[in-house]
């Protein structure tokens, strides 16, 4: 069995526990957590000891992998820690909400050529990963326009919104993969942000919804659209557009119910509520393919560039919104550190 | 021009007319209805002289030909007397209520070889014709079941349902002939009816809706359904299934626009009300095929005997639906008095 | 933990051992199967002793309850032996192709107040059961015609088609069942059937293809579509209509792709390709709920009066198909021996 | 009867004839074309004299209104004429391509008080009216975000790209009038565009796609997505989204017939080619509304200043897509020289 310690009991936390504990070949071996109760009470739902002792889990060794879902402020350190102590990692995005200390980070890691998968469970998405495939194939020719959407159903409490880094770095962060992940490296980025009048966002500094525009290297276009509520659900959406087409990846519900009446006819159920339902197939493909690339010693995808990456498309969207320019995303600062 | 002479000036007799005006090539020239106001009304919207005289009508030498869009009990006497007046007929179904007048009408006219055609409207909708050019061409292999779905939107006066012939041979007719249209002819039927508890319809001893099964020559089978009620428009559909897939028509709205809430996501329209709306265009093609098909001096299709194969289908559900029994339908019922 | 004995470790089987050993509180304890290496291929996945006698299997004192996936004509034998056993059945459908055996199978345990569950998976699919919900909540007035279609994407082998009793005993006996579920106890049958040309059914003397109308006591109607093939896969499908609207189970997908191209737009993936991925939820919510009825002594349901029903309703299609005649069915023959 | 006199014999202009040739209520009286055997050749397919006279046709004192659909250069000449004949203008768009020629026109013509309605045919589409009503009737709440989608089937040829004033002007110009039509005033634009390596649009300097941000000062914000070439049809979607769900409109399609089979289900026909097929209804709507317009002296709506307001957004997005900037849109550059 493959025994994986995970950090962090939140929300995100518990989604890494049950794909963990559902695997067929690997097992919860520690659930660690500053707050023990947490931890313990978790370790009793999937199985592992619980502790709160960072470096106990690190010595154990036994422990094949990490999986990394607390508090961002936390990661690097304990990313840092992991790979010294020779474990692979799973990391949750962001890596952190500062790219000099991302960088500062990869300097002291570099040397011991470090295993550092980063969480972007879009990547892993059946949905996502069947047009990407399909697009890789050929099927719609050169791919010319992508449009993402990414609005979740309600704003998160103000704690986390305060700590969060803002809107681009916390949510649009995985559009920012998922374009790089079609459309390879982007050259500059435009963006709108909008507080729509909301009181919260709005006292914290925040924005309610953002569009972005992506220029890719290649010459590819890409448009993301983002709100912290949406009505009906959780609107994750995917339009890639090539000269031969065009796939779409669209919404999903818990049936395939219809429904007509006097109103209207075709209605479908409201969608997927959120990420824990929408994505639960991708968290759990997400850790298979971890499980699978430790074990063959091949490089992790997504790995530690492509975390920085995605936080310096945020900081470029960020500073378009504020002075109203296109940011130019140098070559370095998408890459180099890493090359 | 084509010059036309309308019989009739009820629902259907004002399509009629809107399809003759509307055409390139025609013009409404009479307009004839033994109440004569009526036919001054329809006149003066579309055209034509307006008369109740059937003879001034079919005496006009300047005329091409004839719409007789008159009640049922009239169809066979008109068309008689069109052609024995040398003049083409485009007549609404059905033919009439009893075959054995039907049989008597062709006895008379048969030798003239009269060109009659029928207002089967389905056959010339660019759905079902785009699905039957489809089958035909061998998208889905052999055509293995057909099923045919009529609801009309509300049950229709009183006084019409007196006069109707009951369910099949005013309403299930069209899917009758559909059927045919897709599968050739038709050996066995076995129906199903409910009252649904419907005051007005008990108390005239029709049904509110229908089931029927057809096993066509072929060994294709086929169901229908159908209902005098349907809470969200005129439901319309066939399905077409072959031994290589599918192939659907669907509903239509009368825009492209769907909404997304809470109560549930991507609710279209409700469905076009009723066959005025939704046959706009067959009545359109139907019409332009009946004056090519009298300009070019073809035979007519669908036919004299289309129209009477129809009502022998029509009769046979009837005895099935009373006696719970299957009802073969013998060959020379279907076509035998035409061939 | 509930401990559960497996009978039977054929293709139905195997999606029983998933969902056993899947379950938060349930553990296979037994594999037992006439094969010895087939029970000890499948207890190595998903845990349990295997073993090939039966007797040893009902005297564990610590079983909680049995799951009979075996072949059709062993269903009875099991059924008795773990109710004498004292032990809590969930069977596969159908109870057996002979009614009489069925009905003396009864006689022997009745006195017993036997727990035996049916294996009507459709009852416990998301889809079906959130339609059922809405039309007890009264979404679309009264119930006033169903329409099933259930075409599987390629006849059985040989062997099995020969042993399972044709069409409408094997396949179309869930429908029945579903019928039952919305639509409460049918009054009387119709059906065709046809052979399409097939070389091995039409040898086994099997059909191709099947329709067939119900007529529920309550008046409403139902129609089933079946077919041993289709080319785009699990053609699953119910619609609900009443009065006030309609509910409709669409089929389902892999994923929620749409492919747009010169050829045609809004391709959807082929349907799930068949019932272990179609049923997948559904077997687990039936397995769930199994073990929650036995628990919680709470009377199972779909019961042994259900399996006899559906069987009932096989045989009188059956009939009606080789005689051309509508088959009443008496309330004894399905459910009188159970009352 | 409302007479008109059309000016151009074009695409356009053809579309123009059949709509005022099919209005119940007008007629086509003039046909104004330099080349007079193309006005010639449109007089005899719809009605109407055949002139390559301005002046004749301004001279009828009988002539009710004037439509303006001739290449572009030439809309303000005609326009001013037509106004100083004290004839009503439908004038499609845009006015011209320089602001400053608009504005000088306007001062020319403001006394006169000009009826000068621009051809913005989405604003009559049945679709997106539709939308537009259900937004003001608040069925989503307050609106935040519009998303359009415009993409051609294939790129014009060389000669009217060379004269059309490049993608944002020509193409961009309906979607930005849509944006002003759902959200009023536009405060910012941001625009991306690419050459997609087109050789001829390359060499006219123009691009083949574009991707647009605009920000209302309303705080809305809106994206257009546009391409000139599309594989599958011509791809006209809009999204409305608010606080309480969304209206989006989708492609249409000649029939609604889906497809099924091995390689995918559920595909539609590829969408209506191009704008004559897709937007039928709205050019004559729009007529429609022209006449109506005239004859009740309401002011035209969308009038002149929504012409300017388009182009100056046109502008706007083409300087934004060359210097890289968000450009900010003054109040008096969208309206003032018409308040």
């Amino acid at each position: 069995m493959f025994r994986v310690a995970l950090f962090g009991c939140g929300r995100i936390g518990q989604v890494h526990a049950r794909s963990i504990a559902g695997h067929d070949d690997a097992e919860l071996a520690w659930v660690c957590d500053p707050v023990l109760p947490a931890a313990q009470s978790l370790a009793a739902r999937h199985g592992g000891r619980a502790t709160d002792s960072v470096t106990r889990v690190l010595s154990d060794p036994g422990l094949d992998a990490v999986v990394i879902a607390s508090p961002t402020p936390t990661h690097i350190d304990l990313l840092t820690q992991a790979t010294l102590a020779g474990k692979p990692v799973l990391c949750e995005k962001p890596i952190d909400l500062d790219l000099a200390r991302i960088d500062a980070c990869w300097a002291e890691i570099a040397g011991l050529r470090p295993f550092v998968m980063m969480g972007f469970n879009r990547r892993f998405d059946p949905t996502f990963t069947n047009i990407h495939r399909r697009v890789a194939d050929g099927e719609i020719g050169t791919l010319r326009a992508l449009r993402l959407t990414s609005r979740d159903p309600e704003p998160p409490p103000r704690a986390y919104v305060a700590a969060s880094g803002g809107l681009f770095r916390d949510m649009t962060i995985h559009d920012f993969d998922v374009a790089r992940y079609f459309l390879g490296e982007i050259a500059e980025v435009q963006a709108f942000t909008s507080g729509d009048g909301h009181e919260m966002l709005t006292a914290e500094g925040d924005a309610h919804q953002a569009m972005v525009l992506l220029r890719a290297r290649s010459g590819a276009l890409c448009t993301i659209t983002n709100s912290r509520s949406c009505a009906f659900g959780h609107d994750q959406r995917l339009e890639a557009f090539g000269d031969n087409g065009m796939l779409e990846a669209g919404n999903q519900t818990s049936s395939s119910v219809r429904a007509y009446g006097p109103g209207g006819t075709e209605t479908a159920d409201p969608y997927l509520k959120f990420f824990v339902e929408r994505y639960r197939d991708a968290y759990r493909a997400e850790f298979d393919e971890f499980v699978r690339a430790v074990r063959e010693q091949r490089p992790p995808s997504p790995g530690f560039a492509d975390g920085r990456a995605a936080l310096a498309l945020a900081d470029a969207a960020a500073e378009s919104a504020a002075t109203g320019r296109a940011v130019a995303v140098s070559p370095a600062l998408t890459d180099g550190v890493l090359t």
